[in-house]
């Protein structure tokens, strides 16, 4: 996936993906008992500065029938903000599924630009713990900052 | 993690860790259990080529009492391998425990570079199953290698 930038409140990660995808399904089908095993991590290494990040929390799945204004228009100003060539991937053939052998199947009329796609989600990570190492360090830096109640506290660790 | 080279039969995935961390003890705890909690992935984003691969498979963490002579040799060797600075990590305090404030604890004699520190494991990563995604195609081109029983077979889907 790609880091399509925040949400707010609580600094949420924000992604795309397609309901059709099998993380979309997986999570769908985790929805039976919310909260339990949606548990998921973003890892980011910067190379350049030597960084490592692993953001952890917990994922929500906006979709098309999803009720709560904020996602909904969320939702609707990700898709805005996509190229033609990123929304027409949500009207492509059903990703995993056999290769379509329909020349015409990736080359659909592009979808509208303002209504977003019923195959368009977005995915939010509200992150709860961060952990932050910093390779460059001598020895090395790391750092655990948990979110609890929506309070933040650090500690420094071993690396 | 960093990616360690190949180990054979079977082309897996070599990287090392340390047998406090995290990812080592849940391994361990898994154990009781081996084959059905041990699943992991690694995934590759190639900028250049615009090439995403997720290899999927069964870990296999070699520790310090493994009877298994392949896999103790292999151990020995990429110890020997890595840096001064690589091999003195495992002799440091316990990883993700509050930070050592002796300052000497990140500072201990260098250990033997023959003999792996009892704290050194390779976690072997053994693939079963690769989803390979090319961005660059006209669409896209995905396809999934499938291993059973050895016999690698392939299919394209849709991206």
């Amino acid at each position: 996936v790609v880091f399509r930038g925040w949400f707010d409140p609580h600094s949420q990660l924000k992604f795309i993906t397609d309901i059709r995808s099998a993380k979309a399904m997986s999570l769908l089908s985790l929805n039976l008992d919310p909260g339990v095993l949606d548990w998921a991590e973003a890892c980011w290494y910067f190379p350049k500065t030597r960084e490592q990040f692993r953001v952890s929390g917990t994922l929500n799945l906006i979709t098309a029938t999803c009720n709560e204004t904020s996602h909904q228009q969320a939702r609707q100003e990700t898709w805005q903000q996509m190229s033609d060539n990123g929304r027409i991937q949500f009207v492509w053939p059903t990703p995993g599924a056999d290769r379509s052998t329909d020349p015409q199947a990736f080359a659909p009329p592009a979808p509208d630009q303002k209504q977003p796609s019923e195959n368009f989600c977005l995915l939010l990570l509200i992150p709860l713990a961060v952990d932050h190492l910093e390779l460059r360090g001598e020895p090395q830096n790391r750092c655990l900052y948990t979110s609890i109640a929506g309070e933040w506290s650090m500690a420094q660790v071993n690396p």
